[in-house]
């Protein structure tokens, strides 16, 4: 008990309002218009809440540097156009990406629930945020999701050597009664850049597989892979996968590949600007004459995961938003200092 | 040059129609009807063409099997129905899954083109063939693709031991304008479940990873995996797809998911019945104004694969299908005597 109190000196305990308000003041005073900055607060608040801490409040400088970029719009006033009865498309205006995401989502799930799948296609977006919490907008809805986007070009695909793809996610969502959706959300290089990062700044080396230096040859030197090439995940496989976002949330949609993503980029170290690909289905229509049954052989495929022991991709995320309703979110003091001398710089 | 003769009098050398009549007079005087056989005999002849070995004549022996399953229908003649302006449904009413496919596409393809997005779910078929020649027939009309399908229950997921899961592929096209078009169609579990197969027959151990005995234990012996359980690929990233995959062609669309099909086959050991999701896109569509440059971001895009020595994924092929051309497709004589025993048989 003395060790919790000892680590609460350390610590902030905030509600999800509070850290809201916090990212509010933030990037409001940067000049973020409250459109913009809401949508993001909320979901660093939801990040800090899950335990997710690298998509939380550590991101704020990150948001502000990105803002800085030349053609980054802070004033960005997305309107949703229809494409098709099935499809929507939102210029984000190199704005954030959330509230084209929030506004799109208004015309996704009716054309979903009437055509049994929507795209919702989101284009020149700059993008700092998990894909979990759009996930979850729509898995709300009765929905199940599929969302995908590009990054920058800094993984190398299986059996080269040079970063031509991004870390582009892959984030899936199954909508569940009684219990909180069936979620992942995962970058397709092994390791996620901020990860490796974090290595360098500790001096700890990274797993071999993670990456290559700029000569190509497998390294544990973190440095030397954030100036080589990432790895994907999964060899071949992986490396097809991150391929298939490319050419999904890229030319499919009329937005950049990740090497196109880095051009723009020029050397401002912004999150990437791109497209992001939201695709939403819905299993009362899709699901023919069987849509009990078959939420039931779906709730009967997740307990034989449960009885062996093996745990279902979002469960820690959600045990962590559970404890923060109880005891609130804790935010290490440190971080929370250095927050605030951004609201009074 | 000699080595080549002698080679020669082991093989049989055949045409792509060679093939296809080979594979029509097995499956039609086993009783499948001509409407059934002709897109399987395709299909098989198509592998043999690409030295996808696995897919083609070897599959016949089995494909007799699977049409021993008591709820297997020779005489299948699947009708596709409307679901919605974006969405055909056809249930292949337990025959084989590619004539469903094929009077599917018919509905998918227009849709597709007029709507952006378009699934097709295909209902209660048997499966015996690779999806990457379904990719390829949705390519060819401009539009990219997604297929993905369960199977039986054999993997077990990322952090378990007991099969729940298919070994559940996923396949995906992207149409190339003067070139064939990028295809990767691949197993979301660590190997082919004939691969192990193979190492059994051979006598030889298998990789750690593949797979873990009946005790839940990491194993090289393919015979104690096969009655075991196998493993995804990519660890808990390539588990999370393969529940993707039971989901979205699964519950999703009214399918079994791979525990089901395991009960439904009830140890006849036939090819998986189950339901496939088919998924297309349209680059005109959905690329608003970009089109002609969308399709070279693409192709910049592949073009760094080669310039750094990366295959794209169905390079392979290919080069098997430019050979296959020129020389013929050569079939291993003892293959080729115990296809025809079928026939006299």
């Amino acid at each position: 008990m003395e060790l919790n109190l000892q680590d609460a000196r350390d610590e902030v305990v905030l509600s999800v309002e509070g850290v809201i308000d916090l990212a509010m003041k933030v990037l409001t005073q940067d000049g973020l218009s409250p459109a913009q900055a809401q949508p993001l607060a909320r979901a660093m608040a939801w990040a800090e809440r899950d335990d997710c801490r690298s998509h939380g409040l550590q991101r704020l400088p990150g948001c502000l540097d990105t803002m800085r970029h030349p053609r980054f719009n802070r004033n960005a006033d997305p309107i949703p156009e229809e494409v098709s009865a099935a499809v929507t498309r939102i210029d984000a205006d190199f704005g954030y990406s959330l509230l084209a995401f929030e506004r799109g989502l208004e015309m996704l799930v009716p054309k979903a629930k009437a055509m049994g799948v929507s795209i919702l296609a989101i284009n020149n977006c700059f993008h700092s945020t998990a894909l979990w919490p759009e996930i979850e907008a729509i898995t709300a809805h009765g929905l199940a999701a599929l969302i995908m986007n590009p990054s920058h070009s800094w993984v190398a695909p299986a059996g080269g050597t040079a970063p031509i793809l991004g870390t582009n996610p892959i984030a899936f969502g199954w909508p569940r009664k009684d219990h909180p959706p069936y979620v992942f959300d995962f970058a397709t290089s092994a390791a996620a850049r901020a990860e490796i990062a974090r290595h360098r700044k500790e001096n700890k080396p990274i797993p071999v597989g993670w990456g290559v230096d700029s000569e190509g040859r497998p390294t544990t030197d973190p440095a030397a892979v954030l100036s080589g090439a990432m790895l994907t995940f999964g060899g071949h496989k992986g490396s097809a996968l991150a391929t298939m976002v490319e050419l999904l949330a890229g030319p499919l949609i009329g937005g950049p590949t990740s090497l196109q993503s880095m051009a723009f980029d020029a050397g401002a170290k912004a999150a990437p600007c791109h497209a992001e690909l939201v695709i939403a289905f819905n299993p009362a229509l899709l699901g023919g004459e069987t849509v009990e049954h078959n939420h039931a052989a779906a709730e009967a495929l997740f307990a034989a995961f449960g009885v062996q022991g093996a745990r279902l991709p979002s469960e820690r995320r959600y045990r962590a938003r559970q404890r923060s309703v109880t005891e609130g979110i804790r935010v290490d003091r440190e971080l929370y200092d250095r927050i605030l001398s951004l609201v009074a710089g």
